[in-house]
């Protein structure tokens, strides 16, 4: 057996460490990251994703920790990746994390994960998928994927969840702020967490009416529910809608798709990493044997045509062949 | 006289609307940017680039905003691009800056741009590269890059500046945790802001007994200076130092040797972002071609090694080149 196979072997088994480490050399882009993943792909496919985003302050992750109790009660595996674009952080403990880390820490059935910017050079989306597969493979049965802000990032990791549950609080303005932010449309269900709090009815009744315009035709109608985790008031309804929306996913064939179209664009989108990785090389080694760089050193010539030159040079050889 | 021509010389003459549009078109990545960065670049590298940055709370907005007031009562000509990696918003006004571009709307010496992650296709280090070109065309003496925090996204961006100016303010363990976040190490000089409020002195000790230990071979010596936006005290302070850092640079050699290297990196990234575009769309047509993606679709087959027979295919190609 080699040591990459006994190493799939663990992961597969579900070992800690094993993932960790696996998530780690994932997100470094170790020369590693390929054969792992194409090892590891065939015991993929089964996890169901939720992706989990709203506003800071609406109790993400309070809820994602209410909502692994509910999971574990059921005898389900849990994965979590909390992805936060705005820190420089990957791999240890993130904002709430330590608590939860802690108090999950010797429960085997659940993998919890932060990832911020550093050390991800692939960027935060293609890192959350290979990171997803990776919990995949190691046997979790749910992965809930929790954003920590509402920006563009956090917009294109929710790209990676079969559905996205938005979270929101009762406070002035807040759905129509989320709407503003281009969140509303990716949502496949909401929640209203804090409805221990008053305005949360206010909360619902805005969602509701902006449903009403947005998804009048819609096959789809995102649920509302209310929630409050500081009560654990709501968890199951929030478990239940999810679940109504795999069976909206899979009844209409809209699961298979979806999927199918995804490991699609993956193909598209590893094959131009391995290319642009091989091309960046080549591209330093001709940019310094052609003159035009040298001449761009000296402002005898501008960067941008200097470039046109080199990169003709390099898709003429392509053109040719 | 053609319509890029017509424009690059409205961009020259500082006519603020053809520059905020030529800001916009070059953050969307129009197809006119290249050819209208190209037709700019004899026209820049004079103007001097000050990076902004440091902890959230530190003041940094109302600092520039001093040293607008005090550069343009020199007499010279200012850029400001305020680049926010959280904010999922471009072009318009961003947090403070709002109440920054009404006070100089009617001045028609200042430039005041924020960007922050929409639109900008290009990643945020490479459009603030670009912006600062076109403000430098315009005819701007000094650019002042104000960034909002101080995550990895941010530390990019300061490699675009000539020097870097660190903010700190009173505050416990400032000093420290800037320390952490890796933004002491790229320090030219240090302002300690608010230093109205009790603790300035101890955050300048602190600074200047990090510097003694990182600093202590290095042939430029941060300079720490104390200010006080609030009082406007301390900005001329800190244009001399600014000031000082570059005689340094040009006395040293580094001015001409960093701008050099520069411009050569600049080569190489242009270069791979015209190849990048151009295999990107025969990427997916090759991979539409082949069996191997339908494979993927039906999970017959891993979307790595079909990525790399993708890659394979187009790389072979160019190595008969």
């Amino acid at each position: 057996m080699t040591e990459l196979q006994a190493f799939v072997r663990q992961i597969l088994s579900g070992h800690k460490r094993s993932v960790a480490r696996a998530i780690s050399l994932v997100e470094n882009e170790d020369p590693i990251k390929l054969p792992l993943l194409e090892a590891l792909y065939p015991h993929t496919g089964t996890a169901y994703v939720l992706g989990i985003t709203g506003s800071p302050g609406a109790g993400k992750s309070s809820l994602v920790d209410r909502l692994i109790q509910y999971l574990r009660r059921q005898g389900k595996q849990v994965g979590v990746l909390a992805v936060d674009p705005t820190s420089p952080y990957t791999g240890g403990a993130l904002l709430g994390d330590r608590v939860r880390m802690v108090r999950h820490a010797t429960d085997t059935g659940v993998y919890i994960r932060s990832m911020g910017t550093r050390g991800n050079l692939g960027g935060l989306s293609r890192s959350s998928r290979e990171v997803i597969r990776i919990l995949d493979a190691c046997g979790c049965d749910v992965i809930l994927v929790e954003t920590v802000g509402v920006g563009q990032s956090e917009l294109d990791v929710m790209h990676v969840a079969d559905s996205v549950c938005v979270v929101l609080h009762p406070g002035a303005g807040d759905a129509v702020q989320a709407f503003k932010a281009g969140i509303m449309e990716i949502a496949d269900l909401f929640v209203v967490n804090k409805s221990d709090l008053p305005g949360a009815e206010n909360v619902v009744a805005e969602i509701e009416e902006m449903l009403d315009v947005s998804r009048k035709e819609a096959a789809w109608r995102p649920p509302v529910v209310k929630a409050s985790s500081k009560e654990d008031r709501g968890i199951g309804e929030i478990w239940e809608a999810a679940e109504e929306h795999v069976r909206y996913l899979q009844e209409s064939g809209l699961w298979d798709e979806r999927r199918s179209r995804k490991a699609a664009e993956e193909v598209v989108e590893i094959a131009r990493e391995l290319i642009i990785r091989d091309i960046s090389a080549r591209l330093e080694q001709l940019a310094h044997e052609l003159s035009c760089f040298e001449e761009v050193r000296n402002r005898q010539r501008d960067p941008y045509s200097a470039a046109r030159q080199v990169a003709e040079q390099l898709l003429g050889r392509l053109e040719l062949g």
